[in-house]
């Protein structure tokens, strides 16, 4: 597209494929979150068991949404850091798949979230699944990281695209810590979190080469 | 492509880039709808039994089948919707959540009337059914609100398109309502809906920026 | 890439944009093949009745590499058909979205034939596996004929494609009849038809415009 | 995007579109891996319990992460290779599809080694996961062939990727041999052969046409 050296198209095409191949990724984690999503089964079938028994799926429901919201915000910002990205190196390889690997992993966490939230094992449940999001937060900022190491900013904007992401591991060690004694006050933080993120999706300033 | 200045070209890449990523989250919503038809359990082998029990599975195809058409059908439109985005900003990374979280939803209700549609629980299972592409359809409102804050088109052209996704809503609310006299008069009105949009699928004019 | 007028431009980004998705389809469509292939369950587990379920597992093994390789075979010429395709008009969108239910259904004929190969229904499920074949094959000759109406090719150029494409219905309708008397001769049947498509895999002339 | 011959572009285009296609099945089988993560089922639910189910299912976080390591590493893999691909020629369509196969089937071994890995079975388990890596390798090596059927590489650049790819096929089978004393051994070999692919991901050079 725009006027470039030889050397640096065909790097800049192969971060393309990379972010290409990422998009498929968070697009399938995305839409599978919804298997987890199954007519309930009646014994005796009523319209009125039918209706308590959709109803008795909240959890289910919650716990998609909040992870479909994740996702999504997650995806959002993966394309703002690897915009940044100059050329496939090994670092960069790996801290991607690293990211992929949590990625693929959230409808797992979503499952037992909303098998247990109306059980004793509430709390551990949301645990569970802040913890999940605390290493997310971690491989968001190793692939920030992995990013810089290519690409030179102004300094401003760097600490700008920092201070953005460095809410990240504590916000969701927070959430975890709070499910030892709340499993709402746990998906509340979360919640509040991913609000915080869609705000401050931030669109990062072109590299100084 | 075209010459453009320098600003708008990446803009452009940008929505291109969330276009991608919502067809990525159709193709696969629309190839999750065969997760749910699966293989007849027999206790006891036989042909006539075999053709008997995938014969039985009739509401499992018809909500395929309805299902399948209304997906693809959405994607014709959202991609009618999308020609006109401008900027992937605030208001249009959101509305395009929001409808990408309802369309990903989808074999969730299908699934619900392909296993309720012969029991006594059709109607309220055609309801909820109907319900969703309530919602659905108030979410292709949203979207088509949130291009038009990015594209200035001829006011006929706009109210053309306004037009075509007015009856959005108001038809599926009919389609819920029927629901609770008659199952079928409730998929009837789906069906007829979604051949009106195929048919009215609208080739929207360029923005006048 | 070529030098066209401003108004063929966009139309053919277009078709490219169905393409594209057609084949994400064919891809989820491909993958999800590998669903029905479960590790065994075993009552009592012994490094004996390990290898004993793991192959008598060989008819879902069978169908899966049949479908696999039809669901492939069927990617390739649904390029070379598409790739002749000029308009996104409503004919070409209905026969693409007609094959594309039909792909999309490959995986539940393919767990039926896993699931009852070994057992008295044998011959019906392979018919039955024949007979979904047997509307792909026409769904193929719909597309064609929908390409066709917006291509001018050479004569011998169009004849050569018809003609490629003209043994489809009755070959897979040979493979459902012969179902009825052995379910292995309608497999045989299928297994040459995907070979003789991946000879054949023609490539097309361009249009005469 | 550089300047070739009216003939050599849209092959070029064509390898591009069956990489894509590629990259579509990779991401789709990736994602997949996580169906087999299920959240515990207790009879009787209380926290200790809950931590000891999620803890049981130890084998199948490990046989994930092993996994998504391969089939992201043979992702790279594959683009270093498919690069120098100049036509969409038989052997090639043919080489690479035989080598999705066995990429889609991944989850299925995976799976296998998640439930068996605790029991008398475990060794076998790890055979039969191997076994299906050696045919990867294989088929690795088949692509590499057809792919340099096309293109000419300088004696040393062509030695060097041979070079690498050569320890893929001996290397799993010692994997699948070790099985047979050890089943951790066995999936040590496997982890240190993907470390070694990630270390060894070549860039390839560009043929000398």
């Amino acid at each position: 597209m725009t006027i470039e050296s030889d050397t640096q198209a065909p790097a800049e095409k192969e971060t393309g494929r990379i972010e290409a191949f990422s998009d498929g990724v968070f697009s399938v984690a995305l839409t599978l979150l919804v298997v987890d999503l199954r007519p309930p089964l009646l014994a005796h079938i009523s319209v009125a068991q039918f209706w308590d028994s959709l109803g008795a799926m909240w959890p289910a429901y919650l716990a998609f949404a909040t992870s479909f919201a994740s996702v999504l915000i997650m995806w959002v910002h993966h394309h703002t850091i690897f915009r940044l990205a100059r050329r496939p190196d090994a670092p960069l390889l790996f801290a991607n798949g690293f990211l992929l690997l949590m990625v693929v992993l959230v409808p797992f966490p979503t499952a037992v979230v909303a098998d247990y939230l109306t059980t004793p094992a509430a709390r551990v449940a949301c645990f569970f699944y802040s913890s999940i999001f605390v290493v997310l937060a971690i491989s968001f900022r190793v692939l920030l990281w992995a990013v810089l190491r290519q690409c030179v900013l102004s300094m401003p904007a760097m600490q700008k695209l920092r201070r953005s992401y460095r809410l990240g591991p504590p916000g969701y060690l927070l959430a975890a810590l709070a499910a030892l004694f709340s499993a709402w006050l746990s998906l509340g933080i979360i919640t509040a979190l991913w609000f915080l993120w869609a705000i401050v999706a931030v669109r990062a300033e072109p590299c100084e080469q």
